[in-house]
Parts: C-alpha cells; sequence; structure tokens
C-alpha cells in the first residue's frame, strides 16, 4: 500500500524539544527562532529529513510555520488546518494563529520587538526573507541569519537525506526531448539578460532534464539542484547513489553531474563576475546571499521551466487523457462496490485501502501501471468531510453511516499523468439540505467547466464563477477553486491556479483541477472535483474575439441521488447529462457487467426522467 | 448649457509647439520630456490652465501621456481613446500607442536608453516617479526632475489657475460634521505612525471639510491642498478669491487658512524632524522631495479620507436615493420624449441639449435643482455608440436614423447626490444581433445587481459576473465594469472599482455603477448603467455567513424592445419585470399623463406578455 494510516498525532516530546531548542537559543544569544515547514527547495513535498516543523510541533499538515520565542511559541496555520492544529500540538507548548488573519510579518511585528530573531536563510524564498527582515527592523528587531539550524543540532535521530532511485521519463510520455527544453531555457536565461540561473524547484528539475524520481511520497522528484547557463552545459548536483547506468547515461548527454557537496561552491564559482538569475518566489534568500557575496549579480526572474511546464505539449496531454480513462475505471469500479455495500459496514480506511486497491488492480501496458497515489487519500464519512485536508488515522477512522456524507478525494501517479478526483456520495438517504448544497456545489463546478474566457483572463476572473451559487444561499468555501497539476509530477503545480490569489494567465494546455465545496463543521463535508484542460474554444458561431475553455477530463460519475433538479438551469442539466453520456461510453465497454449495470443507473439521464 | 459641443480637435499648431518644446529641451541638455495629463493634485478633473496634454497635443481624453523625444514623439492612451486619438492629434508628430502594450516604463525602456529624460515631479505620484526612474536607470537612462515645466515657459496664453467661488456643503447633505471628520483623519494618522498627512486629493478636501467648489468642469471641486496633523488644527492652502464670507467662516472654525504660495515653505517647516504620511498611488513625487530635503521622513500611508469618503453614512445614503428619483424623472421624460420622435429627426447635440434641458427644469426645493451634469453626455447613435468615451461635437454629430441604436450615458450633480446613468434604445426596428448583443449585457447587468458576497470580496471577484454571459457568445467589452461615485462629488472616485484592478474590498455604504457594455466598431455601442449602493443582504435565510448585496439606486425603464426574453433565465426575467415595477411606482406619480402612459408600456412585465 502507498497509504499508511498508522500515523497519529504524537506531540509527548514537544514540550522537551522546544525546551532543548530554548537553550541552544539562548546559548547563542537569539531571541527566537522560526520553523517553516519547507525544506531548501521550498516545496510542499519534503523528505522526512526536513520535517522539522512535524518533529518539533507534531503538526503534520502540508502547511504551516512556527515561530518560538523565549517565553511563548505559535504555529500559524491557515484556514485548511485550524481544527487539525488544535489535535495535533500541544496546546500547552504552541498557541494556534489563523495565518489568515495574522502573517507571519505582522506576528514578528507585534510579539518581536526589539528581538534578535533566527532563521535558516535556506529555508525562506529572498522575497520572504526580505518581507520579515523589513517587519523586524520596523519595530527595532533584527532578523538573523544563523549558520547552522539549531532543529537540526537538537534533533538526534533525524534522518539521512533520501536517497531514492531516479529513471529516465521516456519521450513518449515527455512530449519533447530534454535537450530541447534544456535550449529554451537557455533561451529564456539569455532573455532575463542573465548568466545563468539555478533551478531549484525539483519539478523544474525533473520537467526539464526528462527524470522521475522517489524521494518523497507520492510525487517522483528527484531532490537536486540544477545550474543551467545561457551558454555551456548545465550542471545538475545529485547524490551519485539516485542514478542507475540508464539514468547517467540519458544525464551526461545533457549536463555536467557532480555531487550536493559541490554546489555551494560551484554557485560561488559561477556568480563571480556575472549575473544570475533567481525567482524570488522560488528559490532560497540563502543563495542570493551566495551570489552577492561571491561578487555576483541577482537577476529577478521567474523559473525558466515553470511557464513551459505548466503549458502541457500534446504528448502530455495524450498521457492526461489516457491516464484518466484508466483512472476513471478504477474509480467508478470502487464507487460501484461502495454502493452495494451496507451503510455501517465500511470504515473510512477500508474504502480508502479499497481504491488503491483497485487502481493497483490495472495491468502493467507500457508502464501504465499505478506507480503511486499521488497524495494521502482524504476519506471523511459524517463530520470528518467538513475537513478540508482531513487524513484518516486508526484514531480517527469511522464507519460510513446511514444518513451520512462521504467525501473521498484521492489520485493517482501513473507514467502518463497525474490525476486527482474527488466525488461525495450518500450513505442511505441524503437530507434535503445536503441535496441543495450538493447542487449548489455542482453549479460551481459547471460554472467552471462550461466557462469561455478571452486572452488574458488569470485564474482570479475565473474563481468567483465557482461561487456565486453558493454566495447567493449565504454560503461559500474557505479553499481556492482549483491549482494546476503536473504530468507525472506535483498534484499540485503553479503558476496557475482558480482561486483570490490566481495572478497567473489561464493558457491553453494547463490542466487545472475544478473542485468548489461547502463544509458543515460537525456534520458534513461535500466537495466535487474533476480535473480539466484548457483549449481554444472553437464551439463558439459569431463571437468577436478567441476564446478559451475547458475539456473536462475525469470521467466518473457525479452522484445524482444527491442532485435537487429544480436548482440547476436546462443548461446545466445539459451538461450533466452530456458529461455523464461520455463518461458511460468511455468507462461500460471497460467494466464487468454489474458495475457497467450500476454505471448505466448511475448515469441515467436527468433531463429525461428514467422509465 | 452645462456641456458644449463647439470644441472640435485642433492639433493645428501642435507641429509648433513640439518644435518649440525640443528647442527648450536642448538648450537644457534634456533628451525628452514627459506630459501626462495630470495636474499636481493627480487627478482626472483638471482645469484648463493644466491642461498642459491637450494643449500640446489636441488630444482631449480623461488619460494619457505624451512622450517627446528629440526625433520622435508618442502618445500612449487606453483602449477607450484609440480612435479618438487618431482623430485629434496630428499623426506626422506624434504616434499614438496603446498602453495596454506598452506601459510609459516599458516605453523608456526601449526608446530613452542612455537618455536624460525631464519631468515634472508635481504632475507624478512617488509611485511612478519610482518606477519610471528604475526604467530608466535599468538601460542606463537618467530621470531628471526640471525645475520649471518646459511646456508652461512657451505656453503664452496659459489661462490663470481658476479662483471659482466655493460653497459650504450643508450637514443634512454631507452626514456628518466636518468637525468629527477632521478628528477621525487625526486618528488615522496618529495610527499610521506620522506627524501629520498632506490631502492632495481636492475630493479629500471637498469631504473632509464639508464643503464645494466650483474650479473644474462637471465636479464641485476646489483646489487645494491641507496639511491635516495628529495633533493641532490643520491648515488649509486656498487662493482667498474662491472664499466668500460665509465659507471662510466655516472654515475658521475648523482650520487655518493659508494662501497657495505658502504650501510649500509649510511643508518644509511641518517636515523638519517629523515623519509626514503621504499616499503613494496620490501625492506627487514632489512632496516627497520636499519632506525629505527638509529633514522629515516620509511615512507611505493611503490618503485617510479616501475610504470614509468611499463609505457612504446615512445622510449622504438618503440623498443619493432622492436625487436618484428626481434624475429618474428627467431621464423617464426624456426617455419618452426621445420615443415620440421620428426617426432621422432628432441629432444627438439635440438629445443631449433636451436632456440637460429636462434635467434643469425640475424646481429648487431644498437646493436640490440641478447644479451642474456629472460629466460631458456620451450620446452616441450608430457607429459612434462604438466609441467607448465619444464626446459630440458639431463636426462628429449625426441625426439618430431608422435601425440604429442610441447610446446615451449622462449625468446630474445635485447637492444631495451624484448621479451617473447609461440607457441605450432602439431607434426604430432593431436588429436581431442587436437584440441578442443587448441582452447578453443586461444578464451582466443583472448578475452584478443580484450578487450576494462574503465580507472581504474585491471589486476583481465580481467582474467576472458581469462577462461571462458575453464570453460564452465570444463576445467582451474593454473597460471596467463598475466605478465608485461619491456624494456630491466626483464621478469617479476610489478606492472601490468592479474591475480587472479592483483590489479594494467592497463595504457596506460604497456607492458603484453596474455598467457592461458591447461594442461593434463601425456599427453599434450598447451600455446599460444603473449606480447600485452596498448593504448587508439581509433576505438569504439559513445561510452559514453574513453577506453583502446591493441595491439599485437608478430609477428608469430599460428598453424591453431590445431584449430577446428567451436568452433569460426566469430569476433574471423576474429581476427586471420587479425593477421595472418598482420603477413605474416611483416614478409614474411624478409624470404627466402622457409620460406616465409611455411608462406603463415601457415596464410591462416580460414575465406575464402584455393583453
Amino acid at each position: 500500500m502507498f497509504q499508511s494510516f498508522d500515523e497519529i498525532a504524537d506531540f509527548s516530546q514537544s514540550a522537551a524539544r522546544v525546551a532543548r531548542l530554548r537553550d541552544g537559543l539562548r546559548a547563542d544569544g537569539i531571541d527566537g527562532f522560526i520553523v517553516p515547514r519547507s525544506d531548501e527547495h521550498q516545496g510542499e513535498y519534503i523528505p522526512p529529513s526536513a520535517a522539522r516543523l512535524e518533529w518539533l510541533t507534531g503538526f503534520s499538515g502540508s502547511a504551516g510555520v512556527a515561530v518560538v520565542l523565549d517565553e511563548s511559541a505559535v504555529i500559524l496555520v491557515d484556514g485548511r488546518y485550524t481544527l487539525q492544529v488544535r489535535q495535533q500540538v500541544d496546546l500547552t507548548v504552541f498557541e494556534p494563529v489563523a495565518s489568515a488573519d495574522t502573517s507571519l510579518a505582522d506576528f514578528l511585528k507585534r510579539e518581536a520587538a526589539g528581538k534578535r530573531i533566527g532563521f535558516d536563510a535556506w529555508l525562506h524564498t529572498a522575497g520572504e526573507e526580505r518581507k520579515l527582515r523589513a517587519a523586524l527592523e520596523s519595530v527595532g528587531g533584527e532578523l538573523v541569519a544563523l549558520a547552522a539550524n539549531p532543529v537540526d543540532r537538537i534533533w538526534n535521530d533525524r534522518p539521512a537525506p533520501p536517497a531514492g532511485r531516479a529513471v529516465v521519463h521516456p519521450e513518449t510520455f515527455a512530449g519533447r526531448a530534454a535537450s530541447e527544453k534544456l535550449a529554451d531555457l537557455a533561451k529564456a536565461i539569455a532573455a532575463a539578460k542573465a548568466d545563468a540561473t539555478i533551478l531549484t524547484d525539483p519539478s523544474s528539475v525533473a520537467w526539464a532534464f526528462n527524470i522521475r524520481g522517489s524521494d518523497v511520497s507520492h510525487t517522483p522528484l528527484m531532490l537536486s539542484f540544477a545550474i543551467v547557463r545561457a551558454k555551456g552545459r548545465p550542471t545538475l548536483f545529485v547524490n551519485p547513489a539516485k542514478l542507475d547506468a540508464a539514468v547517467t547515461a540519458h544525464l551526461a548527454d545533457l549536463a555536467d553531474i557532480a555531487e550536493p557537496d559541490a554546489f555551494e561552491p560551484a554557485v560561488r564559482g559561477e556568480a563571480a563576475g556575472r549575473a544570475i538569475g533567481l525567482d524570488p518566489q522560488l528559490a532560497a534568500g540563502r543563495l542570493s546571499t551566495i551570489v552577492e557575496g561571491a561578487g555576483g549579480t541577482v537577476v529577478e526572474m521567474p523559473d525558466p521551466a515553470r511557464l513551459p511546464r505548466a503549458i502541457k505539449n500534446a504528448g502530455e496531454i495524450a498521457g492526461a487523457r489516457a491516464s484518466h480513462l484508466r483512472d476513471g475505471v478504477a474509480v467508478t469500479r470502487f464507487l460501484a462496490w461502495l454502493d452495494r455495500q451496507e451503510p455501517g459496514t465500511v470504515t473510512e480506511i477500508l474504502a480508502a485501502e479499497m481504491l488503491e486497491a483497485v487502481r493497483a488492480e490495472h495491468a502493467e501496458q507500457d508502464g501504465s501501471a499505478l506507480k503511486d497515489i499521488s497524495f494521502d487519500t482524504i476519506a471523511g464519512s459524517g463530520p470528518n468531510g467538513a475537513i478540508v485536508h482531513y487524513r484518516v488515522n486508526r484514531d480517527s477512522d469511522r464507519l460510513l453511516r446511514e444518513g451520512e456524507l462521504f467525501l473521498l478525494d484521492s489520485g493517482a501517479q501513473y507514467v502518463d499523468g497525474t490525476t486527482d478526483i474527488t466525488r461525495t456520495v450518500p450513505v442511505g438517504e441524503p437530507t434535503s439540505e445536503m441535496r441543495s448544497r450538493f447542487t449548489l456545489v455542482l453549479k460551481g463546478m459547471i460554472a467552471i467547466a462550461t466557462a469561455r474566457f478571452p486572452n488574458g483572463t488569470r485564474g482570479v476572473d475565473l474563481d468567483p464563477l465557482a461561487r456565486i451559487a453558493l454566495w447567493k444561499a449565504g454560503c461559500d468555501f474557505a479553499h481556492g477553486t482549483g491549482h494546476g497539476i503536473g504530468s507525472y509530477l506535483a498534484v499540485h503545480e503553479g503558476p496557475q491556479s482558480i482561486s483570490r490569489r490566481g495572478m497567473a494567465v489561464i493558457e491553453a494546455g494547463m490542466i487545472l483541477s475544478d473542485e468548489p465545496g461547502y463544509y458543515r463543521e460537525g456534520a458534513f463535508g461535500i466537495r466535487i472535483e474533476n480535473l480539466i484542460l484548457t483549449e481554444p474554444a472553437t464551439d463558439i458561431p459569431g463571437g468577436d474575439i478567441a476564446m478559451h475553455g475547458f475539456e473536462t477530463l475525469t470521467l466518473a460519475p457525479i452522484d445524482t441521488r444527491l442532485v435537487e433538479t429544480s436548482l440547476l438551469t436546462s443548461d446545466e442539466i445539459a451538461w450533466l447529462d452530456a458529461y455523464h453520456g461520455r463518461v458511460r461510453e468511455a468507462l461500460g465497454p471497460r467494466l464487468d457487467a454489474d458495475d457497467r449495470a450500476w454505471l448505466e443507473t448511475a448515469t441515467q439521464p436527468l433531463g429525461k426522467p428514467a422509465v
């Protein structure tokens, strides 16, 4: 199994660890220390060796930051984790703070006036570092870059950095040769008037070199840095234990390979008297300091792999379609199985395990077998469904009971594509409130799926379409509508998103999720999620200007027992019926007779009542 | 009449003036000069003495900037003015450039490498100045603040600065005493850790001191600066010729009065050793230089009058409702009159004059007579309707002909409120294309009017709702959906707007326009505009969170002959019918029998076909 359910909140060591951390800080004359969740690649996906925040606090969420001061300690988390953090941390040691109300900079301004606050400059971007420094200095404090991370000094059994084996990502699936991609990066670097740039995001390294790794859970990353130059071969800094002969041969054609220890000296050497491009939102602040310390100039430029990686090419799009067809068969088989179980007989963990097993049953063809799940399955029944990023464990596990909703958000890593799908199903008879809220969420999902929009439209310009039906009912959901997704890469990938902060233009070739939701704390959660591919809209007769639209990639029935048809417009009903027709046609021939019969019923059109 | 139609494009002097300007620049060793449309208050509303851009180029639009280099000259304008600029400027002298494609900073980077470019630091905000300086320095150029504006040196018949008479704005209409507002400003200044701030926006001065002036057309501004302090009385710098005894007495209770010439020395004196708050988006860069030159510190803070001015109080809201009722009667009388005229008998100018005359006919009650129009009426028939900011003149004037649309965007200044309304009407029989496009625009307008949204929603989060129906038909409009509006003040007022750039949160009490449109160049223009007041939404049963919504203030029929009912949802039809019911009930008793009968027909419900 790719998912383990044994982890439980364990903050029993937290007080002692914080006390030891404070001793170390005091000895160094430092008044406090910032512990972010990030590693030196600033990614969402970190190895156990970088899980300092979890080790210190017990909090296992994917985003958050702790600040340990002499007399107090806080942990700042976003809206997804307000419930979870209170279960996972020792509340006598850490006070949880909502990051929506108080940013880290605000907190430092308020609580660290006149103090010397330490930080690890590998774990913060240059942009963040600048903000924190300004905040502290505005109240007479000081931000101090510490030479060694004081958490590491007291973390005796800290795991070794991962050395997972890497593989070549075949050009069939990558859609382009790595040599071509690297040539494009070199051009982008020259255009930004830089001599070189540093790829710090392992997703960028994986994309640019057509390799995949196994250093972190559920995301095929090979943790590494690369120096890419406007002229000359790139240098890739990677532990050779990760590379077998095939990967070594593939990489040797593209780049010089060096040990991770050689990275910092190499940056110094590269920088002297030259212009080094760094992405202020992605690269560690430490890199700016190294470049400037070596007599180089920092040129602020976006990671040049970020946008081309987001805009999928024809090969990647073909893979996305194929992987979604395969994943849709598995999800539908699971949904049919679940529907045959009696209420009160299936637990959240059993459901998650069964779904993973069905996905794993897919017979290998051309490397198409399940490589991993794309994130820990969110399987929330009843009140657990209202915890947006709920991760079931043996303590929280519960039976799916009559009259409840069950929210299942899961995804798969196939070599030709990454999937991410959420379905919400009733266990037994749903209430009319559940049905009306589900229908409002569905209206939002359809509004995005059917949107057409001109060149230059950003994610922020689409987000409200997913919310207006809920808003009119006095409801909302406290997360973005959609995130970008990689091609056999990270399930959360920038720069595109559909959200209040989505300032990236949505371009043809980008894949996004479309996942509005509704959560009633202590009662139930609803989310419906399809992945959508941005394409030129060719179906508008008589229009003035070119438009874009979305093709829905995800194929699995949406539970019509939760749909209150009277709340839908005729266009919305037509969309749902057409979608279900597509699902039936695509998946039906790939199911056994029982599941096919179940799908027939599940995808019955709303527009024409069943005979 | 408040509107003159005699102005015509006159660029006959442009080449000679640019030549003289170049001579002056050469003598000073400067390679170019930037001529923005702004005055030292950075406002949209400028007096003739500050109309340097128009004097030099002939361009009379409300936004734009020229750059005169040694060998070339450009004028950058936005999408509203791309057609107009080509008619108004000498194309052998100035090359028009779309500011959407090339910002001023981009232009300087591209065309002014290594050059010394002069500017007048009174005419650019500190934020702009910073951007332009960085752009020029990045290409080895230099931005040079000139001691005297070189346009003024060659502008022999430059008009004197205006000295329009000011009046006290009665507390009944202002809703709050000036002394209370000034006390709140003092608190805001202290909260920003500043000793004083400078109000540079004449709208802020008018609002804070409860005065109105007559220095510019159509907006009751008294051009002046004020220093407002965290402690102690404000100082207002204003030409005493503007103040009669009553105004002088009113102001003397609130502030010290000083001559405009005393302003710069006073800022110097104020700044020495103190912190001066300046709004980087509103205050001239020159003020930062003065403050820093005098040994003061600039604290960046928003103009503290901006947000409270935007959030209308109960007195202002009552005035808005009263002025809209009054204005609705006038607009409806005009629409009824227009509908009785034969196609081919009314010109655009006649229509605009008639509308102004009807507005002016309102009998004075408690100072409620028309004070001015709130901007030059946009009266565009046929192809002129497609020019978004069309201003009719004797040359462009044309008859409203059979089969055309007529777009009329106008507003009034009453002492209790500023109005702004657009109606589009058919002349004779409209085409089915006109009807379907009109209906899509109407859907967008209704989507905003009926929106509900949670706390924290910004204008950018509402804008797409006005566009999605057009987008689905392959259409869009190249302007924002709505702007803020003052209370007997500027017809365009920040910080709120409903647009791609609308980052201000929409709060209860804010008044905005709701005005989507559709423009087919060379054929017709459609815009429907109502003003809307933001309010808590109290009509949502069973919602989870507090919502806001809008009350429509504008009262005048929307032409149902242009509505294709089959394109509307039942909710949209219900909204339009209810709105027309409100209009009929409010205006009917205030019209004569003929106009009342016309209104009865015009507001016939779509939901129930006429008998």
